[in-house]
């Protein structure tokens, strides 16, 4: 039994078949253009795969509100062509199939919390550090929806110290994704991030603004493990800083005995690797086809 | 069929008999002293009732984990006498009727969602802001637990530029319930709360400090409503202005039409009142009862 499973990014879709177990047998890769282009090519990619599911995970907002007439669409997005487009719609026209339709994030932590970091566990959180930064949530075993979905790479952040940089998100200026985001980073350093070496400044910085945002989302989720992926995440350094920084932050306050540790299996990065928004798609079709 | 309820608080805990239905026909307050006598009092108004449940929303922090060997007991409180002091085990020696156990402020969340605003939710948070600063939150109809419980009083807020106050949290100093408990007022101003008048600039630095927290929980939790309730939200005057902060901090990024209102109907004071801790506690015996 084939799952199909779409990982739509702000620059590529990638597409992949796998199985309810989790394993990608096939992949492609399709450049981000015009929704019909783009999902025209995503579709084609799945005929005749004899798949029973499908699931997508996208870059937002979207409305995942089953009970809304804009349900499975893109909403507001600075992203040309993409506003208003109906994603959901279109694979419908298409496959007479169950279709799981989620954000990217909540699809990587749900991916996670089936076959990665988290299973087993209940409550986790998965966040991505890369163009934007992103997080998902399951609390419970259920992924967090609400009133829409969570935004949560916006939160206030108090400043570094010694940080003048104003900050590059267009709604709130130094938000966390303002201050830490990939083109944060890069902006303020007028560097590209991969080139900064690992004991420029930049990193304790970095370190000190996700530290901060994460003792925050485990004060008010108390999630059991935290992944973290994303570009950004892919400078392996970062993770003693974060989980020094997250310590710091909590000053002892949260009485559980993994934070008496040193959180090297609290604070994690994905287990399925660069896989897990695509595993996380996965996911959203197998939890559509169980429904 | 009666449920007992018990809303365990640090000046006082109030012991309830209600209906399955959120009626309370009979409740009093007890003084909290040793955990011995406090909870012998209680148990004492319960025998003889014919309580078939009972519920308990108590301060903390405390033990939620069914699976731990400290489960329902209270963890490290700076309050004499109770650290360690097990809840849970006391009531089960003394009636063999099933207990519900959780903090006040999730009871209270769970309360309002059962009998009161937001009645027909599956998501909502309630924040009570008075000697200290604490949050309960409902995701997809379930009470957040995760590793412990939530502790969202104690997340990082931006100073408001004319405050030079220190905060007095013990473990973070300037995090919200420093600088915005009912006694992080009364310390800044020199003053007791309610004698500060209307227009008293306590209440714009109050409304910035409580209007970021909530953008932040907008931002991760998503919630459909949001109750304020405790002592320093007597000061009705103080919703209006909150309602202005959370808007202007949001700045149009949360794209749903309630954003768009006045928030008059999404930011709200507790339809049980007073009784929002006592019917929460009453909320978990008859969850207790039906598990």
């Amino acid at each position: 039994m084939l799952l199909g499973a779409i990982e739509g990014g702000g620059t590529k879709f990638v597409c992949g078949i796998g199985t309810i177990d989790g394993e990608i047998i096939e992949r492609i890769s399709i450049p981000t253009t015009t929704p019909e282009v783009t999902m025209d090519q995503a579709m084609s990619f799945f005929s005749n795969k004899g798949i029973v599911a499908i699931g997508v995970g996208t870059f937002g907002p979207i409305d995942i509100n089953p009970l809304s007439p804009a349900f499975g669409s893109v909403t507001s997005t600075p992203k040309p062509y993409w506003s208003g487009y109906r994603i959901l719609d279109h694979i419908k026209q298409r496959m007479d199939i169950p279709v799981g339709f989620d954000t990217d994030v909540n699809a990587a932590a749900l991916g996670e919390s089936v076959w990665g970091a988290a299973a087993g566990l209940r409550n986790c959180l998965y966040m991505t550090v890369g163009t934007g930064i992103g997080v998902g949530a399951i609390v419970e075993g259920n992924l967090v929806h609400g009133l829409m979905h969570p935004e949560m790479g916006h939160i206030v952040v108090n400043r570094h110290p010694m940080d003048s940089y104003a900050g590059n998100c267009p709604y709130h200026g130094d938000c966390l994704e303002g201050m830490a985001s990939g083109p944060a980073v890069e902006k303020r350093w007028n560097t590209k991030a991969m080139l900064l070496g690992d004991s420029h400044t930049a990193w304790e910085l970095e370190s000190f603004y996700i530290g901060q945002a994460l003792a925050n989302y485990i004060l008010v989720l108390s999630p059991e493990i935290i992944i973290l992926g994303g570009g950004i995440m892919n400078q392996k350094h970062l993770f003693p800083l974060i989980r020094e920084q997250v310590k710091k932050r909590l000053n002892g306050y949260v009485d559980h005995p993994v934070f008496a540790s040193d959180l090297e299996t609290y604070i994690v990065p994905p287990s399925l690797g660069g896989s897990a928004g695509l595993c996380g798609a996965l996911a959203l079709a197998k939890k559509a086809l169980m429904k």
